[in-house]
C-alpha cells in the first residue's frame, strides 16, 4: 500500500511539513506496513528549503551572505540529491524577520540572495529554484542580480547597488559578467501571487506598508519600479511592466525574468515538477491533500486543485483534509478531489479551533484510516 | 450494495427521519442502484409512532381520546405491518404541548395513553410499544392504569381517577379487570432516561419544574409519588421504588411497570428489536449512524453504541455522521464504530452551525459516498 501525502500549510495554525507529520503518524499507527512519501508543499516563502529537504532529502548550505540591511548572516539553502538542484528562499537573506526593528523598504537589499545563488552555481548546481516571499526589500531584485554579476550605473557612470529608493538613478545596465555564468544554468522561481509590478496592485502599493512604508513611501517605491522597468526594457529588451507575478517580493519577480530569464511558477507546480511527483503516482493507492480554507479561491490553481488535476490523469483517488470548507466548492471533484473532509470536529470559532488543530487534524485522519481498513482498503 | 442508515435526531437541530432522508438521499446521488434501509430511531418522546412508521411501514390511527385536562384531544398510534405490534407514545395524549398554557402537574392525567393501550388490543395487537417523554404529568401513570380498567379507591371506598396530587389519597389498588385485559399482551416501554421514582433525582425533583411545579409544588409531588410506591409495593406486589428509569414521564415509568408488568427498554434497543436489525445486517455493506453530539455520555448504550454493537457482532462496518466530537471517544471503535466524521465543516460556534447543518450533513455524507465511489466499494 501506497501513499503521497502532499498537503499546504494550514494557514495560521500548521505547517505543511507539520500537517505531513500527523497525517503520516495516523497512517502508520493504522497501517504499519504502508509505504509513504511526505511532500509538504512550499510556496517559495519561510520554510521553503526545508520543505524541499523534507521532501527529497539533501544538503542544506549554509553561508554567510548579505542580509537586508548589508550587514553579514547566516543564510541556508538547499542541493537536492541530484547534487544539480539548488533550492533558494529569499528569505533567508532578505526576509522581513531580519531586518528586526529597521524596516525600511526604501534601503533594503536582496543581495544576499544572490550570493546563494553564485554559491549554488559554483557548487555544480545547474537548476535553481528561488523561493519568493516573505522579503523586507523592494528593490526588483537588483541586489541579487549585483551578487550575480550585473552592473547598475548612475549618471555619472559609476556602478552601484540599486535599492528601492535609488531605481530610477539607474541609468545603465550591463549584464555582461552575468551571461556567461549563467550559460546551462536554469532558473525557476517560485512565486504564488500574481500582482504586477507596479501600480494600484502592484508591489509597492499592496506590500510596501507591512514593510515600513508611508503613504508617501508607496508613491516614491512605486514611481522607482515604474522607472527600473523602463530601463530594463530598454537595455535588456525584457518588458515585466504588465507581466503577473512581477510584483512578488518587492518586484523580485520581475527582476529575476529580467536578469535571469526565469519563470514565475506556482509553487504547487514547482514542487510537482521537482518532487516528479508523476512518476511518484504510479502505483500509488491514494493521495492525501489538503489546506486550511478550500474555496473558490483555492479552486485556482492552488495546492489541492493543482495535486488533483495530476492525480486525476493516473486515476488515483485525492482526499483532502481541509480547515474550513467554503461554499462553491463543487468543481474540486471534477478537478479530480474524490472527497473532502473537514478536520473541525466541534462547533466552535476559528480562535478556539486554532489551538486544537493539530488533535483534530490528526483524529480525522485517524478516522479515515480507520476506515480503510475496515473496508479492506485497497482494493 | 445494500447500506442501513440508522441515526439519531440530531438534538436541536434535525429529527432522526430527515437525518436519515438527507444521508438517504446523497447515497441514492452517487449510488443509484443502491438497496437502503432507513431507520430513523425513537426515544420514546414525541415522534417516535412517526419513526416507527417511517422505518417499517404501518397503520397511524387516531381515536378521541382524553388529553392532559381530562379534555377531549385527537391522538394517534401506529399499527406495524405485522398487525400485532402497535407503537403508542405519550406525549400524543400527555404531551406538555398539549397542556398549553395550563401547565398542572398536580392535575394532569395519562388516562388517554391507557385508551390508546386500550383500543390497540381491541385491534388484536398483541405487543404495545409504549414511549415515554415529554409528559405534561406526574401520575405515575395511574390514569393510563384506570383507562385500561385499574380501580384506585380512596379511604371512603370511592373509586377516582388519581393525579399528581392525590396519589396519596390511594388506599386500595384494584387489578381485577385489566388482568383479563393483559392476558398475552407483551408491553414494553420506552424509556431513555434511568433517574428513580422519588427523590432529588426523581421525576418530580429533575422533571416537575419544567412542567409547572414551584418549589413547594414539587416537595409535594415528591411526596406523592413515594406515597404510590408504598401502595403499589403493598397491594401488588411490585417495588419499584428504586427501579432506575421509574422517575420518567411523571413517574410512569414506574406505573408501567407495576401495572403493565412492562419492561424498560432504551429506545435504540426497542427500535434494534423491533425493526429486527439483526436480520438486516445479513449483507448489508455499511451502516450509517449518527447523533449530535456523540461524546463519553453517549458511549453508555445510547444509540450510535448500541448500533455499533449489533453491526460488530455480523462485522458490518459502521459509519458515525455526527454533529460534534466530543473528547474520550476511543472506546467507541472498540465497540464496533469504524470511524466518526464530524458535520462541522466551518469553524463556526453552535448558533451559526445548526442554521446551516442540513446542508453540512449532506456534504459530509456526500463526501462520504464520493469517497467509497472512488475507491470501488463495496469490495
Amino acid at each position: 500500500m501506497k501513499l503521497l501525502i502532499i498537503p499546504d500549510s494550514f494557514k495560521g495554525t500548521m505547517s505543511s511539513a507539520k500537517v505531513c507529520g500527523i497525517i503520516e503518524a495516523e497512517i502508520h499507527t493504522h497501517f504499519p506496513q504502508a509505504q509513504t512519501v511526505s511532500i509538504p508543499v512550499a510556496d517559495g516563502g519561510e520554510g521553503s528549503v526545508d520543505a524541499f529537504l523534507t521532501a527529497l532529502g539533501g544538503e542544506r548550505v549554509t553561508r554567510s551572505v548579505k542580509g537586508p540591511h548589508f550587514e553579514q548572516v547566516d543564510a541556508y539553502y538547499g542541493i537536492l540529491p541530484d547534487q544539480k538542484t539548488a533550492v533558494i528562499e529569499m528569505a533567508q537573506a532578505a526576509g522581513l524577520p531580519l531586518a528586526g526593528d529597521r524596516l525600511s523598504p526604501g534601503t533594503t537589499t536582496t543581495y544576499g540572495v544572490g550570493e546563494l545563488m553564485a554559491h549554488a552555481i559554483s557548487r555544480g548546481c545547474t537548476k535553481l529554484i528561488v523561493g519568493l516571499g516573505g522579503s523586507a526589500t523592494n528593490e526588483f531584485g537588483c541586489g541579487a542580480a549585483a551578487a550575480m554579476g550585473v552592473k547598475f550605473f548612475d549618471a555619472q557612470g559609476d556602478s552601484f547597488i540599486p535599492t528601492g529608493e535609488t531605481l530610477s538613478k539607474v541609468q545603465r545596465i550591463d549584464t555582461t559578467e552575468l551571461s556567461p555564468a549563467l550559460e546551462g544554468i536554469e532558473v525557476i522561481t517560485m512565486c504564488d501571487i500574481d500582482n504586477p509590478l507596479y501600480g494600484e496592485t502592484g508591489a509597492a502599493y499592496v506590500f510596501s506598508p507591512q514593510k515600513g512604508a508611508d503613504p508617501q513611501m508607496v508613491r516614491l517605491l512605486d514611481a522607482e519600479l515604474r522607472a527600473i522597468s523602463e530601463t530594463v526594457k530598454r537595455d535588456l529588451s525584457v518588458d515585466v511592466s504588465g507581466l503577473p507575478g512581477a510584483g512578488a517580493a518587492g518586484g523580485m519577480g520581475g527582476g529575476m525574468v529580467a536578469f535571469f530569464g526565469s519563470k514565475l511558477q506556482m509553487g504547487i507546480e514547482t514542487v510537482l515538477d521537482v518532487t516528479a511527483f508523476d512518476e511518484l503516482l504510479c502505483g500509488a493507492d491514494l493521495v492525501i491533500t489538503g489546506e486550511g480554507k478550500l474555496d473558490r479561491q483555492s479552486l485556482g490553481g492552488k495546492v489541492v486543485i493543482g495535486v488533483a488535476r495530476r492525480a486525476k490523469k493516473q486515476n488515483v483517488p485525492v482526499v483532502a483534509l481541509v480547515g474550513d470548507i467554503g461554499d462553491d466548492i463543487e468543481d474540486a471533484y471534477a478537478e479530480g478531489v474524490s472527497a473532502i473532509f473537514s478536520i473541525n470536529r466541534v462547533a466552535v470559532p476559528f480562535a478556539e479551533a486554532k489551538l486544537r488543530s493539530r488533535e483534530d487534524l490528526a483524529l480525522t485522519a485517524g478516522n479515515l484510516m480507520r476506515f480503510l481498513k475496515r473496508i479492506g482498503f485497497p482494493l
